[in-house]
């Protein structure tokens, strides 16, 4: 069975490194991991982002389940090319598993990057936006994706001291995606 | 035809106003626009998020095209939210638009935020991770999904004095999607 592994591990400094510890996880559990960067393109040709989404997408297509890292990344919220994953896996009925090392909630982390007020209808940002407060992660659509499609969010108790090479919460993903697949098999 | 209008605007102090001005652009076009907030969703429910996220996604389900608002949300890339519909939208091969209201390239926008160094490997962010640099307005699965499943993302020759309260480029997007849907009619 094959887990699409999505995240923004892809824009690490040792993000070839992270997708063979990942890779080597899932075959851990008996799943095979299939990495963005394994796909081989040429960076040099002038379609190169193009031919990176269609090897992405025929990935997600390939597979039979997602594991997306939603660590937030360059901000209070997930990888927005991962979400873009998520969903489309979502619209594809995979199975989707996300995890997140960062276990703040999603007003708290609003509030690392500006000041927050309570308004009449809520907390409000500095540029007067309303900040989802449901006590969740991550906005509301990502977070009950994964209740709906295959299991809720993953986070750690406490933050890990390396959020971008902690792999329980991953791990913990993966034992989950063998058990549904493993379970669906006929 | 019906279009599910995805977009930060929801987090408008005037969300609902701009909900309506954006239905009322659609009606101009012989289209109709589903909007999230026209949901009526008991806020004070214990389970009013996945009330949300279940309504939402019925809308998306309904719709024939999404028009995505992709204008940058509380750092330098597109609401989380908003990305999670577009993608499950391309996953069930819905036609899929999308406006920004910023012109910045997502590398410019990145240095607002972080300072921004070359390295080996291309542009690098303050905490060392790859700045994705292909010229194009955000992460390219965002960007490529547009061009495969609908037209390429619209944005303004300048960036409007208020990017939440602009509809020129959200029209444009609209006018896209009567002139396909209506080609598509049998």
């Amino acid at each position: 069975m094959q887990v699409y592994l999505a995240g923004p591990d892809v824009f690490l400094p040792d993000a070839l490194l992270v997708g063979r510890r990942k890779v080597d996880i899932c075959a851990a559990h008996g799943l095979t991991g299939l990495y963005p960067l394994d796909n081989v393109i040429d960076l040099s040709a002038a379609d190169a982002s193009l031919a990176i989404f269609k090897a992405n997408e025929a990935m997600i297509d390939a597979a039979d389940a997602i594991i997306a890292n939603l660590t937030p990344f360059r901000g209070a919220g997930a990888d927005p090319g991962t979400v873009y994953e998520l969903g489309y896996a979502a619209g594809r009925r995979k199975l989707c598993l996300g995890y997140s090392n960062d276990p703040v909630d999603y007003a708290g982390r609003v509030r690392r990057f500006s000041a927050v007020t309570t308004g009449e209808s809520g907390l409000i940002d500095a540029d007067g936006l309303t900040v989802e407060d449901f006590g969740l992660s991550d906005n509301l659509m990502l977070i009950h994706a994964l209740d709906l499609y295959g299991a809720p969010l993953v986070t750690p108790r406490e933050r890990p001291a390396d959020i971008w090479h902690d792999f329980a919460a991953f791990e913990t993903c993966v034992r989950l995606a063998a058990e549904r697949l493993s379970a669906n098999r006929p």
